[in-house]
């Protein structure tokens, strides 16, 4: 494995997302509704789906889009898509994260999408998380990027203070994510979504989730907790993939490239 | 009193509803910031801060109104509006409620403004409940009628299914809010109303709470725990003040129509 990797030019970040993704789609099957994620990672996936119904290997696929972006990608892919009101479970959806701690635990919506892709992905039977290594995290808030929270326009900057205030003890800064000029970025859902920061760990995650919701103002937050059945992960390396065994432990699976070669 | 009731003609639920409107505005002072509610019965309280003001009673008074509908009340008469942006900290809230229960909890919402309600009204240091007597229930649902619950228009149909399954114990009927024309009722912040129908209790209101929180796709609900000071009760035979001390006693105050003649 030392060998390949020295011999070879190193992978790109991009390279290893689409083999992170191309290992989540095997899981997909004919005839299976699929959560269709959101941002760079994801869209490797829907590519990947779309290339094996085009080949005939998948059919009958019915897809769930998490934001408007991806129903677009799907739609021009020649995707058939439904929505959780006519198919309210889902059978498997593939996802990026943004930050993916060892309980597998993650933070997502950075790229905005967060509450489709929470209502989707909690809807569904199993969930595969594809990340390259640079999403791991020792702790929820590890990366120093932000975690968001999307929130009503009503009065957000209130909304904003009560968010720092809650996580004062963790050093918080809080953000109004904002657009090129300036303006404040809006959801798909019409929202505002401000961004936190955290010095320091937070605690309980489930207790922190509790505090952030019970704010009235606050619509949901990246914080996916619990949610993730497994979690692909490609590094330069290779691919780990973990995955949420009965009783909560996990199962750890490493392939060096050398391994996954005849795979793709 | 019981000899004053029956010399004049009862008291119409319109004449009790201002009279406890009546009776919280004497908690108004000069320089507050004052939550505005929004329904039939807060629209009182709003008509009366308006006249303290224009007789010179009640000076540098600034209001926060909790709808577009009490927006346009109070501008119209006169009110000088500002936000929690600028006020995060509102001295007295004075609304209405559809629901009372004994520990002061509230169903509020039925008027469609929960969500700007509960954000004003929970950053308020005093939150006075203004009813007539029929708005008393032994418990949250008791009344049969709806709890209502602020939604994503995303995927509605889904949410729905997913409220009632949280609730299937108590026997919970879900139906979306519509308008005249069997559209959709649109919120103030363009979200959807999903109305819970209970036919038995639902058991620890902070955990009905949180599990209503934690479903992706809910913005807020109606039942507001813990956030009443004081519940202002008229009734036909007069009216009743409950306050909650220190240490969660409630005080409860009795005055007959005959006792207030001279507050009036």
């Amino acid at each position: 494995m030392v060998t390949l990797a020295a011999s070879l030019p190193p992978l790109t970040q991009d390279e290893l997302k689409k083999i992170a993704a191309y290992k989540a789609v095997e899981h997909v099957q004919s005839g299976m509704v699929i959560g269709l994620g959101t941002g760079s990672t994801a869209k490797h996936a829907v590519d990947r789906i779309a290339e094996l119904m085009k080949q005939g290997k998948l059919v009958d696929i019915v897809g769930i889009a998490t934001s408007t972006k991806t129903y677009e990608q799907a739609t021009s892919l020649g995707i058939p898509l439904s929505d959780l009101d006519t198919h309210p479970i889902v059978d498997l959806s593939i996802d990026g994260a943004d930050e993916i701690d060892p309980d597998l635990n993650l933070v997502k919506g950075r790229g905005g999408s967060l509450l489709r892709e929470k209502m989707v992905e909690s809807a569904s039977k199993k969930f595969i998380v594809i990340v390259d290594e640079s999403k791991l995290v020792s702790h929820i808030g590890g990366s120093g990027l932000a975690m968001p929270v999307e929130v009503i326009p009503f009065c957000w900057s209130h909304s904003l203070v009560r968010l720092k205030a809650l996580f004062a003890g963790a050093g918080c800064v809080a953000k109004l994510r904002t657009e090129g000029g300036g303006e404040a970025y809006v959801s798909d859902n019409r929202n505002y979504i401000i961004d936190l920061y955290f010095e320091r760990e937070i605690g309980d995650l489930n207790e922190a989730s509790d505090r952030i919701l019970r704010l009235p103002g606050i619509v949901e937050h990246g914080m996916f907790i619990g949610l993730a059945s497994s979690v692909i992960v490609a590094g330069v390396n290779g691919v780990t993939v973990k995955t949420k065994k009965k009783g909560g432990e996990l199962g750890i699976d490493s392939f060096s490239y050398s391994d996954l070669r005849n795979g793709f």
